[in-house]
């Protein structure tokens, strides 16, 4: 079968990684008899807006929405595109009406990458984050009153459903029965956020007992920030919701040395729509057009990639190509001390792969 | 003048560390001519809870609302009276009814305290999280609908009023203003949470103007805990809504090596209800009864409760007190790979105010 990959680049340095992760990939696919077809597309970018008044065309969805996946750079770029208009008409439209209800990113200390943690090495450090990707804090319910007096107000609802939590913490729970250890851990905040939070943590009871070889256990969000700090290798497994799976999911990647290679998956698990696989650290602006970017984000989220889509061999080839490459100072990009440039690291990658 | 202190030691080592903070108070007031007079109170603990079936007095206002400070242990153990009961019922209800809309918490590097931050000394990380304390997050307004269905699903409002925004972001910069770096850092997450924190955004911005020798910027809530651990040298003030400011202020001391020594505030600027110290730490079940709980958060929220009272010295005594305590190893806690119980630690650091 041939898998057909919508490659969206984006903006910024998601323009320079992009034929990174693609050379990766096509090594890969060529290693391992895996036959994939790009269709490449210029929208969800400030490119694309800047022609169009819109992030995407109207027919998005029949462009893209056939696909096996999709392979994404970066949005959110330059700021003069207000985040409502840049994310929230591309990115996050992807999220919802996609229904990729889970963004599931690895925490994983990799070999050549200091880490900020003292005393900490590779192997340390390795566990899963998963996080809820449609509704909770990120809602569209709320509003402001008396604007410009003293009595002004805003407020806006966090929500939960049934469905939407139930679902989420099932791919938890599956994700941790896997694993070798079988742990799993939820982030929490019932004693402070004292509606939603409760409900999160009675379906989190409610679903710990229909995965009775699973040992699970939960934090509070504050406790749980300072855990990963103190105590990385005590997670196998990490649930929370919206705000909280982005905040573990930036702070995780961060305790194991930078957030320039951290790869995400946007996934909807029953693959009624395609899933999208992006490096988790945008556009970034600071650096964009300097070649220098590292593409390692990029490349990982390529192996993710091809792990959804059943294609483990070919995955596996990349996530070991990355280690063997971050391995070797001169191969590495120069945010974590090495000399090469983004080409070069990628290629670097490939030329690794078997 | 005669401060007269209301003690509520509550539950768990709350009832530990707190003749410790006690006899360093002492200590520091005899040296610098401070006059102490404590009342003591058995109420928001569990134990009056048992007796009287609710956590305080009718007459909680009354008892201690004329107080020029609340000095407090720790609540919310045994887990058997539920967070609603225990919590709201002390702590959130003191933030809320006597107006303690700032929790203020510093996050420094001590001596003799290995941070887990490889390579980090003390000098490095020296900085304030202040935190709104009244709403926000924290709210009391939502609810669930079509309970037991699969169309259930719950909801709770975040709620920030212009009041509520206004007044914290002032507290934060008039902080900054009279530190020598003048620099605020701002906590939001206008991407993805996209009615609230737009607003809170706003209000940075207007009170921004307000100070214009304040530096100031803002980060995400994501990346701003990344900074915690890669960059925890970039900030000075830090300013954040009630549950980013609860993440950052318990991320912010596992930065700097344990939570068991951070110190806080709650307070109420204007004075027209006491403020309540309290260390960081809570009731800490697990080694509850043990004698061997580190007193060193408790002291520093004596020193903060003497700096909120105006004395200034008898503050700073104890603050370089601990730190001179803190540098030997006999002197500290277990935690803190010592071997001095509570009481020892609680007499070294008494010992050293000066
Ligand atoms: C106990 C809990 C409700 C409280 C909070 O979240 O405010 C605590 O974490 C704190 O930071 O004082
Ligand atoms: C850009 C932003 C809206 C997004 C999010 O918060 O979901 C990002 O931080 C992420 O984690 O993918």
């Amino acid at each position: 079968k041939q898998y057909r990959i919508a490659v969206i680049p984006g903006d910024g340095i998601g323009k320079e990684v992009m034929p990174e992760g693609l050379r990766v990939l096509e090594a890969a696919a060529k290693k391992h008899n895996v036959s994939l077809h790009f269709d490449h597309f210029d929208f969800a970018s400030y490119d694309y807006y800047e022609k169009h008044g819109q992030m995407m065309p109207d027919d998005w969805k029949e462009k893209i929405g056939k696909h096996d996946a999709i392979y994404f750079g970066a949005v959110g770029w330059p700021a003069k595109i207000p985040d409502h208009v840049s994310l929230w008409g591309s990115l996050i439209k992807f999220r919802r009406e996609f229904d990729q209800y889970v963004s599931l990113r690895p925490v994983r200390l990799m070999p050549g990458v200091p880490s900020p943690l003292a005393g900490r090495k590779p192997g340390d450090i390795d566990f899963w984050v998963v996080r809820e990707n449609t509704e909770g804090e990120y809602s569209s319910v709320g509003g402001r009153m008396f604007p410009d007096t003293d009595r002004e107000f805003v407020t806006q609802q966090t929500v939960m459903t049934r469905t939407g939590v139930d679902r989420i913490l099932k791919f938890a729970f599956e994700l941790a029965q896997s694993r070798p250890k079988k742990h799993l851990t939820s982030a929490t905040k019932s004693n402070g956020i004292s509606i939603t939070m409760p409900y999160w943590d009675e379906r989190v009871e409610a679903m710990a007992k229909k995965f009775p070889g699973v040992k699970w256990d939960k934090y509070h969000i504050d406790i749980l920030t300072a855990n990963f700090v103190l105590h990385p290798d005590w997670f196998d497994v990490v649930v929370g919701s919206n705000l909280f799976g982005d905040i573990l999911s930036d702070l995780g990647p961060a305790c194991t040395g930078t957030i320039g290679i951290a790869p995400s998956g946007n996934i909807n698990p029953e693959g009624d729509f395609p899933s999208l696989f992006e490096p988790v650290h945008g556009s970034a602006p600071d650096i964009a057009g300097q070649g220098i970017a590292n593409p390692i984000g990029m490349i990982w989220s390529g192996a993710m990639m091809f792990e959804h889509l059943g294609e483990k061999e070919a995955g596996k080839s990349i996530v070991e190509a990355i280690e063997r490459t971050l391995a070797e100072r001169t191969l590495r990009t120069k945010d974590l001390g090495g000399n090469a440039d983004t080409t070069a690291c990628g290629k670097a990658v490939a030329d690794m792969v078997d």
